[in-house]
């Protein structure tokens, strides 16, 4: 597999760290974002959307959006559920995450990290929405220690990917300490501490 | 099955719509979006996030967000592949559904038919971003008279939510006729037409 992707980006560690935990063979073609590599033809063949990450699989196929990548490297895996109900919930904390989650924390993180923003600057609803999807993610982390029970799943992969650089973003993890502690769980986890 | 949504919500009707088509039975809560009735306490305790639609189960259990409401529902069901990288397609439409074509399209036409907003007056961004989620709807449609291949699945259901109603945004369908053949083939699969 060849996973094209922007080291800088959660988006594409996702994919990364899947790879890793079920050891998967792969090539990693790193895309620099900054540097609109997502946006040559070459690439826009491979995915119409211009976003990275996206993977071309053994049998030269291509997939994108990152959850979708990963639920598909991980089917049949420890990563998966295999309770539906389980199953469910994993999926709406994904889907979640690209809603309500990666636009404010991840958007956040970028102005400040990459495009040179102060904190002070970033658009107020920013700010506001990305502490609300930390103190959901805090509510959500109040009866086990991941995101969907006693085990680590995808759900746990997705989020962790910008939870754990909120800060980059100006988002203070001390005042989520149940989230503190699940980013440090789940980096061991997947061994990225 | 309760299925709380606001039918004026493409992402409500999506469950609404999946539940019709494979037979299921449920009672369906109307919650008034406009009048704040997700975020009441009791809403809230169902679903945290404060967001329709939310569904609970008939064993009680809660579960919310769209996509991840429709696949719990349609598993083993026609509306989802069995091949595997088919099925990852699928998701793939789906996660770029709530990350690119939701915010804009369905953002833009919540101004202009719900809150009051001209076209005139909508961001230029949400006006751009949304165009070029229907083009990539159109381009995505230049293979097959459905998104993943011959047949209908979840990743029509998901994105013809919104497309359906674009106009109410001020886009214009007709910019698009791949796109406006495919979202009359849609409504005539699912019998909303």
């Amino acid at each position: 597999m060849r996973i094209y992707g922007d080291s800088i980006s959660g988006n594409c560690l996702k994919v990364k760290w899947t790879a890793d935990h079920l050891g998967l063979a792969y090539e990693w073609i790193e895309t620099d974002i900054l540097k609109s590599e997502s946006r040559t033809p070459e690439f826009l063949a491979l995915n119409p959307a211009g976003q990275v990450p996206a993977v071309v699989l053994d049998d030269g196929r291509p997939l994108a959006q990152s959850n979708a990548i990963i639920l598909h490297l991980a089917e049949g895996s420890d990563l998966i559920p295999t309770d539906a109900y389980d199953r469910a919930r994993m999926l709406e904390w994904m889907f979640w995450e690209q809603y309500s989650h990666e636009p404010y924390v991840a958007v956040a993180r970028f102005h400040v990290r990459y495009a040179g923003k102060a904190v002070s600057e970033l658009e107020p609803r920013l700010v506001e929405r990305g502490r609300a999807a930390l103190q959901r993610l805090e509510d959500g982390l109040a009866a086990s220690p991941f995101l969907v029970g006693e085990a680590l799943n995808l759900a746990d992969v997705a989020l962790v990917a910008y939870t754990r650089v909120a800060h980059e973003g100006g988002f203070e993890l001390a005042a989520y300490p149940r989230v503190e502690a699940w980013v440090k769980r789940v980096e061991a986890a997947l061994k990225i501490a």
